[in-house]
């Protein structure tokens, strides 16, 4: 694969120098411009993208699930085959260790071989066939149903996680499984990183002979290229992962097209941990220092980040808060993603500081880099946060803040306030039974994954997991982002009813000639 | 069951006479009033109904799938218990004859014992369990996924299925089968069959010792109760069969909602017929005299009635032509729901009429009723329909256009224009093999069930069926409203991980004793 970044993008298989505002990356540890420099696109490039995107749609969902499963594989391999000259670029770009960015490569590569195997295995065609009964008065028809790819998909790349999270990542691997074509707005954070892996996809497309427009890459900014995109005739759905403001804009937006369709947007979370009394009088200590690791991950900068810790007051909250206390101000201070992200990483720790009630516990570690995030920690009483909205504000970064709670009736309360999470976890014995039995109910109305003795910034990519949740932790909860099931955010079902043998699609066939599993009549069944 | 109409609402288990504006059933083949007067709901009533559908939300979804099958059938039996007094207040109410009404009364029963069996089953459930790899670095932790239900729900009813889609209709009973509370707003058009069928519903709620929050019905205009409903913080979804304009009313709101939620609106369809030149030339007669029974039935009034006929000039569809105006020609007219109804479906029928380029080919016959609907059918060729967006308006009732192609390019040409819809059908024979398999990519993307030489018009109650389809015909494509998969509209899925199994859901627990299909490591089994 090509490690040449030109600052183009990529509309099909045409690589375009965008002719709008110029724009060169920032390396956030030392603020210096990095060449080249990148052209962004105008709304004649949105509009190529997206024709060449509704042309390549039928012919691209009508591939055999083995041709798209070796199309995912094929862009595993591509990306695998830049080298280290993707990390080198991602790590100049991002300011995130080569080690972690070599992991997220990893888990990128798992991930598009997790849906190659998803695509493969079919369930997510939710095939059902119902016989005729021609004797029955009225008689039924045969009827046989399997989900179909919704269209060309727009995704936004993230900033936080260059690989897993952007270009190839879980928004894209599950939307090009589900047969529908992607056209990536690139994160303007880590633009040649962009380039490299766009490269990676669309000689995958070259060499899988499919039509170009399954996949093209644009640069621009959120408000005009992004919004262009979103309101686009031919576009069908939408993935984005990025903060509040900019995912409700393209909620709005979409809801307000002439049809509106579904923005899969992961926004804001501040991921409660509860810590139940049993569980902190065996190990508050261990808890807090191995919290700290937790906060302190990728300079706080995942999705998942544990933003917020409820505890009963008492001398066991006491020891987790000078365990943690001590971890903290034992870590170095890691570099943001951007400047910007930096600056609002400041902003928001200096107004949780201000708050009134709020006391600061520790911070981390001062550093030499120009975006040098320091980590804080922060404690209140429950009636304070009860009372002060802006105190569940997320603050993206590596900022966290500690609930003192009068009991555990406390711990209900709090959790009904909250607003919709990622993620809730429970640290507990089974002393803490009855107080956990309790919690139980709340946290599934308010969160997509609850967790138990562990911390939430490991996002295992699986077929159990659910990366998503509640308003405003995304725009709809009936989706996740990461997991197998991210596939089903892409389909919907179409019957065909009486359908002769020659115009039935494979799925549907009498034989069942692709091996799925299918609900016959009701029953589940492979024969 | 009580046979006793009071002109209430029902607020869990209370009966409340809104004190706003009161009205009247109107009979619609006379114009007749029809006691008892009944009243509105106020916002105080809106408020009490979502206040209770809240409170019974976590109870509720804890139900046991044996508990909720049993609800769902003891709804069935009390609405069969109400006995003829429900068809008779139908007929009143709707115009609609007896043995139709019977009919959609079974189906009604029937539709609520198919999601008790969906209950049992429990695929709905999606369960997915992901083994722990402790010695994996990093470890992955134990993960297992369940759907739970989304929240209260409200539905609001229909007015062309009194029963079917209506207080005990298909959304409500998919809803229900979630695990979410339903409050109803009844159509103003069958107050006195919403309130017979709300109290079969209340009294199964009573007699399964459920929550009385489970169930609510209110009466009043969509505009404030409907809005006031919808846009209530303990609501999660909506349920809606009408008009174009009032679906987009509601989804508009949901999206303004300081937390969206989703809308499941199934607004509007003509329902194209495609007849292949072998069909026709084999038969053009038949299918022409069927088409005008699928055509009248219901006076017309189906959501998948078909509106649009595509097929070749020439003399086969000459032979059409005059097997269904003769057809048509023989028709008696039907009482339309609604004098409102029979307004518009007259103002549609002379916009058409009127329109450029737009013959009138037949009108059925006139009737003695206040509201009998006279069916008509049209003609005009493909470049005028093809230049006149209005032609494609959907005209509730029993009119229909035929277009007349050059050639069978413009089929191809007329199915990319349409916009979404419920239905498309084909008439055809295998020598139409060509022209039936170019044009089914184009069908896939546009419509929800594709049915082969039979009419729209029927809509079974199975797991293959959707109902449903692309904007505008549905305000979500993502689902259906008719068919075991309805259920899935209300559901969302939450990870566990590392539970203990004192902690964990029924369904997820290792030795499966709800003896679920699951999807133990990305393999469905039973064991």
């Amino acid at each position: 694969m090509t490690t040449l970044i030109n600052g183009d993008m990529l509309i099909g298989q045409t690589a375009v120098h965008g002719t709008a505002t110029p724009f060169h990356a920032i390396n956030p540890a030392s603020g210096a411009t990095i060449e080249p420099s990148f052209g962004t696109g105008t709304l004649a490039d949105v509009q190529q993208a997206c024709a060449l995107a509704e042309q390549a749609f039928d012919v691209y969902r009508d591939t055999s699930l083995e041709e798209r499963a070796a199309f995912l594989e094929q862009i595993a391999q591509n990306i695998v085959d830049i080298g280290p000259a993707l990390i080198e670029r991602a790590m100049q770009e991002s300011g995130l260790p080569q080690a972690r960015l070599e992991g997220e490569r990893g888990r990128t590569v798992g991930q598009l071989r997790l849906f190659a195997k998803v695509i493969r295995d079919g369930n997510w065609l939710a095939t059902a066939l119902d016989s005729a009964l021609p004797d029955r008065a009225p008689p039924r028809p045969d009827l046989r149903l399997r989900k179909i790819a919704l269209g060309p998909v727009v995704v936004f790349g993230a900033s936080n996680f260059p690989l897993a999270f952007s270009v190839a990542g879980g928004d894209t691997a599950s939307a090009l499984a589900a047969g529908c074509p992607v056209i990536v707005k690139a994160h303007g954070a880590h633009p040649g990183t962009s380039e490299l892996v766009a490269k990676a996809v669309q000689a995958a497309v070259a060499s899988c002979k499919l039509p170009e427009g399954v996949f093209s890459m644009l640069h621009g900014d959120g408000r005009t290229i992004g919004q262009a995109l979103v309101t686009h005739p031919a576009i069908k759905a939408v993935g984005f992962t990025g903060s509040r403001q900019g995912g409700l804009a393209l909620v709005r937006s979409a809801a307000q097209r002439d049809e509106p369709i579904p923005v899969y947007a992961e926004m804001s979370s501040i991921n409660p941990m509860f810590l139940l009394p049993d569980a902190m009088a065996q190990g508050a200590a261990k808890i807090g220092s191995g919290f700290i690791d937790s906060l302190t991950m990728g300079a706080g900068q995942f999705c998942t980040n544990p933003g917020l810790v409820i505890a009963i007051d008492g001398t066991d909250l006491d020891t987790f808060c000078d365990a943690a206390v001590t971890a903290l101000q034992g870590k170095a201070a890691s570099t943001m993603l951007t400047p910007g992200i930096h600056a609002a990483f400041n902003d928001g720790v200096s107004r949780l500081a201000g708050a009134s009630g709020v006391a600061l516990l520790a911070r981390g570690q001062t550093g030499a880099s120009a975006s040098a995030g320091q980590a804080g920690l922060f404690v209140t009483d429950a009636a304070t946060f009860l009372e002060n909205p802006a105190l569940e504000e997320e603050i993206f970064g590596a900022s966290s803040l500690v609930i003192k709670c009068r009991d555990i009736a406390q711990f209900k309360e709090i959790a009904e306030y909250l607003d919709g999470q990622l993620t809730a976890t429970l640290f507990l014995t089974e002393n803490d039974k009855t107080a956990a039995q309790a919690l139980l109910p709340t946290l599934e109305r308010k969160v997509g994954r609850i967790l138990v003795n562990n911390y939430p910034t490991g996002v295992e990519v699986s077929h159990a997991m659910v990366h998503g949740g509640p308003f405003p932790a995304t725009s709809d909860s009936r989706g996740t982002s990461v997991g197998a099931s991210a596939i089903e955010r892409f389909l919907r079902p179409v019957s065909y009813q009486d359908l002769p043998a020659w115009l039935l699609p494979t799925a549907l066939q009498d034989n069942n000639p692709l091996n799925l599993w299918r609900l016959r009549d009701g029953a589940l069944m492979q024969a």
